[in-house]
């Protein structure tokens, strides 16, 4: 089943259903509002969701044609936006690339941070600039939507509470980071809004690619109309979600409606290319001794998506350009 | 104004306008059925909402006696909570305490960390704890709540985004901290769910003692009975909430309900005792060559409220007690 929030004016949208091709919707109201009030009911809500979305594929639901540019992230504000940084080889790269050492404990326990939630972006909105020397990056990224967490959550229990997957971008203002992490307090003003996919759609979605925890396909990013990078999301994610989720669970529970992010998707392979221009620079770096690569200016296009293993996309595209930002503007 | 949430068995609870006294309430759902659908609509449900506390006041509107058990907090579930640490004693005893150096921006750079908003304590929930070993603490502070706060607010432009005010409680398992903190991340396990004041109260109701972004008042903190400290939070707050909110909107916007606050309370004074053990600890260490202190443990009981100069209580009392944590209840 998918899922995604048509924007209405209102603060969180309107809960709407999306066929299989992705192409049509039927609106949910009648069943729940929102995609937050429909977390918050998840097995009363359900069924009925589902029971719309096959009437939706039959041909027997009133439906009408999916506009992406009307469509805000499935979660418009979410309670909590955790990110994970799973993929060794982009932590490694990335830290080279700060002149840091990779943490001591790389291998054993997850590095996370939490993101702000209160204001998301959507597909299709523009990603705002106000100084091109922050140095904007993309990272693309694979995220679950955790129904209600209890603290003390195993790995082994931790797949019963994944309602949904998405893509996000998680915009990055690299030359704001160095000096916020100098502070030890982690990531703050180098994490703008975050943007995700157009749908959220349940684990069954992905068949056998979901499995131990992780996504087993190439998440695609473009930019400026070029291939950026293919890699794998499965097997070099080290930490899978069910061992993100307990990390996050060992002292704390979690609402309905929390977002559990990968951190960029990562292949050793450099044939694979990247998911975000931080990499993309400490390999030249490594080996021109420079990097030949921007940041991201103004006019920068930016498509991100998954395909399943017949061709169809499974989440929508995210695709963002870069404008100036204006304030008062959002 | 003061205004709580009362728990009935929904997510959200229910918006409450309380007495000026802090002893009766009304209820307020025909004008917002929750404080964040208040904040929502600030302009429009404020004026009724005042309107509603004067005719309690005034013993013209339907009201009964508050019971403090059934009190959530104000929000209680926020998009985001934005801790500032703007209390520069606090932070040279406390990174004193980790054997770490002050940031070298210390009196330049706020710092601040995201915390987690899905799940927050009300002011008599108790504080549970799974393992005794993770140093237990209490940080007790002040806090504003945004409206929609723009990209670009600039420090001047602030303070017509301060809604209300509340006291917190921000829990803290200072063990975790250091392996956090050296991972580059920022905290995460070591920062469990946070608690707040049973009122959040508009700034006028703080009169004359809320000036340049500072509470000019004594904020009181008790610990088994024994007073732990009554620092004044106003002079040394070296970052105020205006300084702390335009460094948060720098590169990022903030929805209606954003939380921020002002780290732990502290004057460099000794007289003034202490708002967290982690300082106390600190001192004894200086004094003594060794911490006497030791950290929350199964039964302790914490209290924190701040009084106006005619000695009435402004938030209502923070009173928690440690307890054992025990799986699939929370």
């Amino acid at each position: 089943m998918k899922l995604a929030t048509l924007r209405d004016g209102t603060r969180d949208g309107t809960l709407i259903v999306v066929d299989r091709g992705g192409e049509r919707f039927a609106p949910a109201r009648s069943i729940a509002p929102t995609m937050q009030a429909a977390l918050d009911a998840w097995d009363e809500v359900e069924p009925r969701l589902r029971a719309l979305a096959e009437a939706l594929d039959a041909g027997k639901a009133e439906s009408a044609a999916i506009d992406f540019a009307r469509l805000g992230p499935p979660l418009p504000r979410a309670y909590e936006w955790v990110d994970g940084s799973a993929y060794i080889n982009h932590i490694v790269l990335v830290r080279k690339a700060r002149g840091a050492e990779p943490p001591a404990t790389l291998e054993t326990d997850p590095l996370v941070y939490q993101g702000g939630s209160g204001v998301l972006l959507g597909p299709r909105d523009p990603i705002p600039l106000a100084d091109p020397a922050w140095g904007l990056d993309f990272e693309s990224e694979v995220c679950v939507v955790l129904g209600d967490t209890p603290q003390g959550t195993t790995k082994d229990e931790a797949s019963r509470y994944v309602r949904l997957l998405m893509l996000a971008n998680d915009v990055t203002l690299r030359n704001l980071i160095p000096a916020e992490l100098a502070k030890g307090f982690g990531f703050f003003q180098g994490k703008p809004a975050t943007a995700f996919s157009p749908f959220a759609i349940t684990p069954d979605e992905l068949g056998g690619a979901w499995r131990d925890g992780r996504v087993h396909l190439p998440l695609r990013t473009w930019l400026n109309g070029g291939l950026a990078g293919d890699p794998d999301a499965g097997p070099e994610m080290h930490f899978s979600f069910f061992d993100l989720i307990a990390h996050l669970a060992k002292t704390r529970a979690f609402t309905a409606g929390t977002i559990v992010g990968s951190g960029t998707v990562s292949n050793a392979d450099p044939a694979r290319g990247v998911s975000c221009l931080a990499e993309r620079r400490m390999r030249e770096i490594i080996e021109h001794g420079k990097p030949a690569t921007e940041f991201l200016k103004v006019g920068d296009r930016v498509r991100i998506e998954m395909q399943s293993a017949s061709g169809a996309s499974l989440f929508g595209a995210i695709e963002q350009e870069v404008v100036p930002f204006t304030k008062g503007r959002t």
